[in-house]
C-alpha cells in the first residue's frame, strides 16, 4: 500500500461531506495523503465517474487506493467492493462505476463486509463517512484486502453497457459517439487511437470526420494547430479522439451533446 | 494539539485567498495538515457556516483546530475568539458562527489579542491571511490557548437566534422548518431524531409530515427506499429529519426554501 | 527548495486533470506538498492568472515552486520557462503569465528543455501531466534549475502589455482602471497605494473617486466602514485600490467590468 487515497464523489464542495470523510480517514490513519480527483460528478452520474477514473488511476503510485462514492443505491443492499488491479486498489459501490477499468485487465475483487470497521451507528444515507472512509483508513494502515470480506468472481460484478465504437472494414469507416464533455467543452469520443490506426495508416491520410453538421478533414497534433475559433480533431491525452474548438467551448458553440454520433470515413 | 487545521470560509475557489492563507500557515508551521471543509459559504453566510461546522467537527481527531473565516465585520472591532470544546479547537470571529456548537457542551473561550503574531502591516480587509493564519500556525506549533489573549465568559459570546423545532405534547405534533439545503437539494430540517422519538415511539408509526403542499406518511431508512422521483423523509447523517426526492433536487422540484415550515403530526 | 508546490490552472475541478497532475508529482516526489492556488482561471485567461499569482507567491516559504498551467499555446513551440526570483520559483509557459512578477525584481530564467524528464509518449494536449508535473517533481527532488535547460535573457521573455495607472501632477489626478474582479464582486483597480500617496498626502484628504456613474469621496479602512449596501473604496489586501459594496457584489450591482476607467481627483 501507498499512503495515497484518491477521492471521486458527487458530493460537491458546498457542504461538509468531503471534509468529514477526510476527518474520519485522518482520525484513523493520520499518515494518509488524500488527493481529490473530483467531487463535481453530476448527482449520481455513475457513467461520468467511470470516464473520470479510467484515464486517471494509472498516473498514481502503485498501491494507491481510489475511493469512489457515486452511489445512487446507498442504503439499499447493493454491494461495496474492493478491487485490486495490478496493485491499484479501488473501493466503490458495485454499480458499474469501474466498468472501463475492469474491462482492461485481470483483477481480484472482494465484497466489503467487515462491519467491525464501520462507524456506529452506521447511517443509511452517508456511507462515504461511515463505511468508505474507515475502510480506506484500514487499508492505508495495512489491512489486507482479503480481510475486508469474501472474494467474488469478476463475472459477478456490475458492468455498465457503455457504447463502443464500431469499425467497419468494408466501408472503411468508424462509427462512435461523444462519450464525455470536459470542463473546456471539448468532446471526448469513444474512438481510441488504436481503432483509428487499424483503418487509417497515417494520421495525415485523407479522412472525413463528421459530427452533427460539422466535418473535419484531418487529425491534428494539438488544439493550437488551428487558429482560435476553428474546429479541430486531436487524439487527446486519454488517447481517444477529441473534437474541440481552439480557445472556445465546442459543446456549447456547436450544440453537441453526449451520445451524438461521430463518424470517420475514408475520403479518397 | 493535532497538526490538523480545517478551513471554512466564504472566499470561493476562484481567487488566491485560500491558497494564500495556506501559504502563511505553512511558512510558519510546515508540519500543518490543512483540510478544506468548504470555501463555498455564500458571501457572509454566517448562519450557513454554523450549520456546516456542527455536524463536521466531531469527525476530526482530538486537538484539531477548526478555522472559520466568514466575517462580515472584518475591519471593525468585532472580536476574534478561540474556543476549546472537549479538545476540539475553534478559531473564528465572534459573530455567532459557532452557535450550534456552543449550545451543546462546556467550553473555554479566549479572545485573540496576541498582536505580536499577526502579519504586519495588518490589513483591515483580509484577516484570514494576516490574523487567522498566523494564529493557527502558532497553535499547531504548540502555543497554548491562554497565551492568545484573555479568557472570556461563555455568556459574553455572540449567539445567533436560530429557529428551534417546537414539540406540542397536547396535539402530538412537532413544528420545525427547513434550516439548510445541501448540494443535492435535500431539505435538512431543524427536527432532531431525539425530538421525534419523544412523541413517536416507532418510526413505523402512522404520521403525517407536511411541507408546503407536500405530505409524507412515513420516515424511511434511506433515500433509495422509494423509487427515483418520489419524495422521501429520512433521518439523515446529521440526525436531523431530511426531506428529499430520490435521485433529484427536492428544493428545486418542490420550490421549497430555507425557513419553510415542516409539520409532523400523529396520523391515527 | 521547499517541498511545497502551488498549482494555478484553468483546468476546473470537474475533470480528472488536476488530480492526475498530482498523481504524477507524487509518483516521483512522494514528499511533495501540493497547495491549490486556483483551478478556476477562465479558460486560457493568462491575464487573470497574472493577477492571481502576483499577490500570492510572496506568502509562501522560500524555495516554493509555483506551477502555472494556463496555456493556450500548448502543443505549439511556445517555450516553457523556469524563473527564480529571490528564491521563489515559477514554472510556466512563456506567455506573459508572470508579467506582474517579472516587472518587480531581478530574476534568473531558464528554458525547460530537459526532455528526459517528460512522460513518454508526451502528449501535445496535456503538458500539465506530461511536462510540468514531472519537472516539478524533479525540482522538489533537488534538481537545480540550470539542469532544466539553457539560461535565457530576462529581456527575451514574453510580457503582457497590462494597463498601468497614470499619475497627472498638473491636474492632480490618477487615471486607472478595473484590473480584476474577485469572487465577492469587488473591483480591484490598478491604482497602487504608493501612486496614491504621491499625490494625496493623507487618505482623509478630500478626493473624488469616479467609476462609471458612481462617485466616492473618501478611502476607508475596511468594507465594513460603511453600512451594508453602500459603496466603499479601500486599499485592499493587495495594496491596490478596491471599490466594493459592503456585503454585496459591486460588479453586478453597478454593472462595472474589467477595463472600466477609475479616476481619482483632488476635490478641494
Amino acid at each position: 500500500m501507498s499512503k495515497i487515497i484518491t477521492l471521486t464523489t458527487d458530493f460537491g464542495l458546498a457542504d461538509e461531506y468531503v471534509g468529514v470523510m477526510k476527518g474520519v480517514v485522518l482520525s484513523r490513519a493520520p499518515q494518509a495523503q488524500i488527493v481529490d480527483l473530483t467531487h463535481s460528478i453530476p448527482h449520481q452520474g455513475v457513467r461520468r465517474a467511470a470516464y473520470i477514473i479510467e484515464p486517471a488511476y494509472k498516473y498514481f503510485p502503485e498501491g494507491t487506493l481510489h475511493v469512489l462514492v457515486v452511489d445512487p443505491g446507498v442504503g439499499t443492499n447493493r454491494r461495496i467492493i474492493l478491487v485490486n488491479l495490478e496493485n491499484q486498489l479501488f473501493l466503490a459501490p458495485d454499480n458499474g462505476i469501474l466498468t472501463l477499468i475492469l474491462e482492461q485487465k485481470k483483477f481480484v475483487a472482494n465484497e466489503v463486509t467487515c462491519e467491525h470497521l464501520f462507524l456506529k451507528p452506521t447511517s443509511h444515507t452517508f456511507h462515504g463517512r461511515d463505511i468508505f472512509a474507515p475502510v480506506a483508513a484500514a487499508m492505508v494502515n495495512g489491512m489486507p484486502p482479503n480481510e475486508m470480506g469474501p472474494q467474488i468472481e469478476p463475472s459477478e460484478l456490475t458492468i455498465l453497457d457503455l457504447p463502443k465504437a464500431k469499425i467497419d472494414t468494408v466501408s472503411n469507416s468508424i462509427t462512435g459517439e461523444v462519450a464525455y464533455i470536459d470542463h473546456f467543452g471539448n468532446l471526448i469520443t469513444n474512438i481510441h487511437r488504436d481503432a483509428f490506426s487499424k483503418l487509417f495508416s497515417d494520421e495525415k491520410q485523407k479522412i472525413l470526420i463528421s459530427v452533427k453538421d460539422q466535418t473535419i478533414r484531418k487529425v491534428q497534433n494539438s488544439y493550437a494547430s488551428v487558429n482560435p475559433g476553428y474546429i479541430v480533431a486531436v487524439f487527446g491525452s486519454r488517447d481517444y479522439l477529441e473534437i474541440g474548438i481552439n480557445q472556445a467551448n465546442a459543446s456549447q458553440t456547436l450544440d453537441i451533446s453526449i451520445n451524438d454520433r461521430v463518424l470517420i470515413q475514408d475520403n479518397k
